[in-house]
């Protein structure tokens, strides 16, 4: 295959050829960030600009990590500090960037839609860092390379997600991604955190933990915003946490070899406890590591080919 | 001409020859961010540093991308997070990046002079980045550098700056550079932001933009600075708009390859409409591209070349 | 001698002869800060992240450029802007970090012993940057560096710590490494300010100023922590400035080639007078110079050697 697209933007847009073509393509820069000398040539003299508008030292971390050891350039914008932001239009910012002819743009955004506006008006590689509560596609690649490098394949596979569904752009990209495999999701949550028609979405719902767990291969974990307001849609952290906070219970209920994904920062005690996440079924850290080679291989694809 | 200057602190301390020899010199950088690979080895093993003491992401990203272009290793400092400002003079600050060894210091400060004070006290390379309402010559320099590739030439033209001209930094720079050329520059604005004394720099002042504008060959739109209580010359940037704003019937009335130009970041529908921001005579986002190439030579000149 | 260590985390835990050995190893690298090209490829491919969880520019653009100069990639993380802070504890914060890879970790936090906790759950090499009022290892070493090039040796001197020793990290390295060497140690500060049992440590406790600079051949002064309520253990900064600023006076007092030392930032006027921190006594830059020296050297050591 041959990657033809300017922008990932969203899982939404991606073939499944497309994902797979990603996912291999991560096997060859993950072995780069284990080496002594941890360091390609790929991407010299090539511009990445990380472009924040919602604090996240986690990702912009992974994707600069990302960017320098492909040897190209980062430059880091976040909307804090950024004069960017005073009386400009995101439009005209992203033109004013695209002038400095930058090879990509890594864009963290609230606003969903936000890279895909982006993407249209400049001739620069586009990547969508998360937006809104739309997509955050490198998330879900990070995942799907987890899952398949754990369980060696992607088909056969029943995968519960776990939270405020409604809200997160994690689950989202991750439910565009898993559909496409021969897989079975389940949605729990309490009911506020559970889109009404969620079920056009290809998953199934389920309010009660125990029984959504039962047989799981996967159990997908999502934050409980705190600082974005996420606990006005249930009635306490308490109470979350007894009915959704997920147990040493819970896993013996699911498959032997259950693997437990939480795409961080955790809250320990409310949707995890401390002896899942640090147990022998946790995959956590995995997804951190994979995070940077997926981001590797979405940077190369993107700007590192011969033009 | 051989450059012999250690520091670029103002465009009212260059010769027009000196001016002249940095424009030569930009062309030579502007290649460069067009390639493929972005990058010359020309500052490899040097230190920049970026000393803000005002926000300014646009200033900073487009000197990092000319150092980093250059393989300068880059520091950032920013007076928001800096623990120098503590109790700490900008003096002691400047002396102990001095201790630290870097090649140039790139410096933006309220204080107007702040750039002087620190080339007085330091051997390493000064750059301003904008102090006050006194100098940006950086921008200047990018400013005439487009003036020239669009028009050719410098000397013959009529320039229209408007806006809060006393207040600027950017009109004082580009006042100062200009009238080195055989240019007339008119300056138009509200009797608040024009200076009294004016025409002893050597420019003409016409209330009417209307009758500014005509026959102009640049028009030079500044900046309303809302967030540093700029509009408290103004009655309303409503009554603003209406008679400084630059709209389509101003185009008409100027010459009809008339370029028009603004530093960013723009507040559109004040000080500039957007059909002329977009339209076909803007030449905005030329500015921004011109100005990591002037960066480069500015950069090349004072630190880059053989000791 | 061969460097064994993984992390460097207080002066506490090192021998004499690896302190010496750190400060051998430093003459090495003052070199390369003086070159025309300031820059070796001995941490090419490296990734070194500096973690301040409290504002220090000083600090962290030193380790910065230390970084930058042998060829590491450098990444910045500030608690301030750091979404890792949000609910998340500084265990998870450091094992996500230790999953994207990084060789070494600076740590600046306000709790004593936050490094050494990291140090223990991350096969990373950790270096201590200030943790709270308890080490600051690497200002020691670039102070024990400046005092043996100053004086040719370090056995032998009388050396006077004056200000806050009860809460001065910075005092507390310095003791422990000092004491190693056949030197006389003398504490001089208001009671508030100096700890109860300090003569278990190995100094001399002197309340008056005037006779505690006797015959120094060292005065360290240690900043007033005015931001951090350093000033609420002193009546006024009047009174302690008289009774504790050094001033011409107490030079004059000491032996002929005294060195008066500061960590900066200075707060002249307060802890230090304009004419000894400017006097021909003062060796102030020069420990900001030897800083950048002295980190390059323990970045080498603990993470540039052969694996």
């Amino acid at each position: 295959m041959n990657w033809g697209k300017k922008d990932l933007l969203g899982i939404s847009e991606l073939s499944k050829e497309e994902i797979l073509f990603i996912l291999d393509s991560t096997e060859s820069f993950k072995d780069i960030s284990k080496r002594d000398i941890k360091k390609v040539p790929t991407l010299r003299g090539k511009t990445v600009i990380t472009l924040f508008y919602e604090p996240s030292t986690r990702t912009r971390t992974s994707f600069e990590i990302a960017a320098k050891r492909l040897s190209a350039d980062t430059i880091n914008i976040s909307a804090d500090t950024s004069s960017y932001i005073k009386g400009e239009t995101l439009k005209d910012t992203a033109r004013n960037l695209e002038s400095m002819n930058p090879d990509a743009i890594i864009i963290r955004h609230t606003m969903p839609g936000a890279p895909h506006m982006l993407a249209r008006i400049i001739g620069s590689s586009v990547i969508n860092g998360g937006d809104g509560a739309h997509e955050h596609p490198t998330q879900a690649l990070l995942d799907l390379y987890t899952i398949r490098e754990k369980k060696g394949q992607l088909d056969g596979l029943k995968i519960v997600i776990v939270g405020d569904i409604a809200h997160s752009r994690v689950a989202r990209s991750n439910i565009f991604a898993l559909r496409h495999f021969d897989t079975e999701i389940v949605c729990s949550g309490p009911p506020t955190m559970l889109p009404p028609h969620i079920e056009t979405l290809g998953v199934k719902r389920e309010y009660d933990l125990n029984k959504a767990v039962r047989n799981a291969d996967v159990i997908m974990m999502l934050r409980i915003q705190k600082e974005r307001g996420g606990t006005s849609f249930i009635p306490s952290t308490r109470e979350y946490s007894t009915l959704f906070g997920l147990k040493k219970e819970h896993i013996e209920k699911a498959k032997q070899d259950v693997i437990i994904m939480h795409p961080g920062p955790m809250n320990r005690g409310i949707e995890i406890s401390d002896e899942v996440a640090d147990g022998p079924h946790s995959v956590i850290l995995d997804q951190v590591e994979n995070g940077v080679a997926v981001r590797m291989a979405v940077l190369y694809l993107l700007i590192g080919r011969e033009s």
